[in-house]
């Protein structure tokens, strides 16, 4: 491959291939006028009476780059909207900062930064600051992305864990497992991998339709990493209650059943991309999971459990009833199952 | 080295490693409240009165981790705090991502947080957001870290290189070519290093003391990778004018030129990491160069240089003139000189 082709070190120097690279690459796929501005900083105007910002900042590592219902630059695009949402906050503004290792296709840049440029339309989300550095071979893979986003709250208290109460129902806008699946299907090649596609989506519009529909909504979060288990025992930490889930409830795809229990992979423990849990007063309950199914990425959305009293010292806060009834422990994830998910 | 004494994958798996070293190396060295809190994005209490905010991100590469002067610790918090100075913004909260390489020793990184809680705390700004990931040995070299920063505009325009004019003063605020030099030569061994050490530092207090005495400072720009030579240049591009530089004017440490001409570099060209240009209006640059030199990361500042008239169509925009009085073109980096710089 021609060096004209990919990525050579000189793209981080901070000389003219740098600024050539921005120009071609990142202003021209999704560059809005704060990109172009060629200052150090964007500046952003703050819409009248904002009192308070959301804030927050991922990095994506996800091997491969590429699969079966996204990539990198989608997952980077949703993964920070997606934390912003979770506070109840409107995200506005993105930032993309670039780790690009040296030989990187610049076929394949240009295919993430559409990416990018597409999924930021969808989630109406403006991309204003960036950053490029370059690492030699063999010390990345590829690319490496952090997002960066800023929201604002709209005269609307912050929406937080803490806020969960005894009654309250707990809602999932979907099937669980479908981008961990995915991707370690796409990564090792197994043969398992037909019609399971990451869910990697931007969930705003669904979690501004929930807050209309249901407006005393407790919090929301999105069950990635760790999955649903690490995203239910966050939330009975933080609320200090204990959090009961109906398996029979929880919506997962045959074909990632059957994919998890080959692996030997807990289902609850899978990461997502494109899914929301949200907790509602129970009085809510019903317009909340309307309001999520008659949005395009929550049609398969269901109550998959409730909030119960503060749990007696020294017991787990989380649990699961059975298919058969039983109940047993909705475990955290210990080790560690499936690196760079995202 | 045992494996508790170093990062693991699982560290970065959204289990209950992942919740550990958390909760042990980064709240517990700067963690704010923001940090703590558990949920997904920060709340940010704007200011009343601020309409704009300014927004900026940077990722850090460098290499060694450690080096004469500072370590990638305390560059995360500088470079994000100086892009925001820039703009005359007030920087206020940063983000702090980490993309840890498996087996990286955990002693290296409490060094590391807690250098970002020193700087931090010189510099004024709190961390109130974050995210870990971990690499697979090969895919990383020990920690990769983006930080990303929101500040405010007080009642004021924000700077912009596009503000230069004819006439006004170009200033600098002390040697050139510290950081880059004092890097290379721990990166590589080498025998000169003695006495060299890193430049950087948080400029925000030094930035507020010009704009104080200076109020119609037109902008501000850090010289860091490209160093002065893509700084002036892109200032001149910005504002559509021509710049010259005084090469005798412009500070430079004795070890750093004789290192610099050692390796064949143009120290115009050498990244740093503690040095602010600012271009000030002719009657305003005494007030400014007196206000720098007040600041102790100031005294060294010089006036070297001033802001020409438009350049004739296809000639450059900036010049040196030479300590023998001919003119040379300032030259933007074109190659790539001293790679994982910051």
């Amino acid at each position: 491959m021609d060096s004209l082709d990919q990525i050579v070190m000189a793209h981080g120097s901070g000389g003219v291939m740098m600024r050539e690279l921005i120009a071609e690459y990142f202003v021209t796929s999704y560059g809005a006028s704060e990109l172009q501005s060629g200052d150090d900083s964007a500046i952003l105007r703050v819409p009248d009476s904002i009192d308070n910002l959301a804030f927050t900042t991922d990095s994506f590592v996800i091997t491969p780059l590429f699969f079966p219902g996204g990539d990198i630059g989608r997952l980077s695009v949703c993964g920070t909207v997606n934390d912003l949402a979770t506070s109840g906050a409107i995200a506005l503004w993105l930032s993309m900062s670039f780790i690009l290792e040296e030989g990187l296709p610049l076929a394949d840049l240009e295919k993430i930064c559409r990416s990018i440029a597409l999924t930021a339309m969808e989630a109406q989300v403006m991309i204003v600051t960036g950053d490029t550095k370059v690492v030699p071979r063999g010390n990345g893979d590829g690319i490496y992305i952090n997002s960066s986003g800023i929201g604002v709250l709209d005269n609307r208290e912050a929406l937080s864990g803490r806020n969960c109460r005894y009654g309250d129902k707990i809602l999932l806008s979907g099937t669980i497992g479908d981008h961990g699946i995915a991707v370690i299907s796409a990564r090792e090649g197994l043969g398992f991998s037909t019609g399971i596609t990451s869910d990697v989506a931007p969930l705003n519009k669904l979690v501004a339709a929930v807050l209309e529909a249901a407006p005393h909504t407790r919090c929301f979060r999105d069950p990635t990493r760790g999955g649903l288990a690490s995203t239910i025992n966050e939330l009975a930490e933080q609320s200090r209650t204990s959090m009961v889930i109906d398996e029979a409830e929880v919506p997962v795809k045959d074909a990632v059943r059957g994919a998890a229990e080959m692996l030997g992979f807990d289902v609850f423990q899978i990461a997502n991309e494109g899914k929301m849990v949200a907790v509602v007063p129970a009085d809510e309950a019903d317009a909340a999971i309307a309001a999520m199914r008659s949005h395009p990425y929550g049609k398969d959305a269901a109550i998959i459990g409730e909030v119960c009293s503060r749990p007696a010292p020294g017991m787990p806060a989380a649990w699961v009833r059975t298919a058969l009834g039983a109940t047993r422990v909705l475990d955290v994830l210990v080790g560690e199952q499936l690196p760079r998910i995202c």
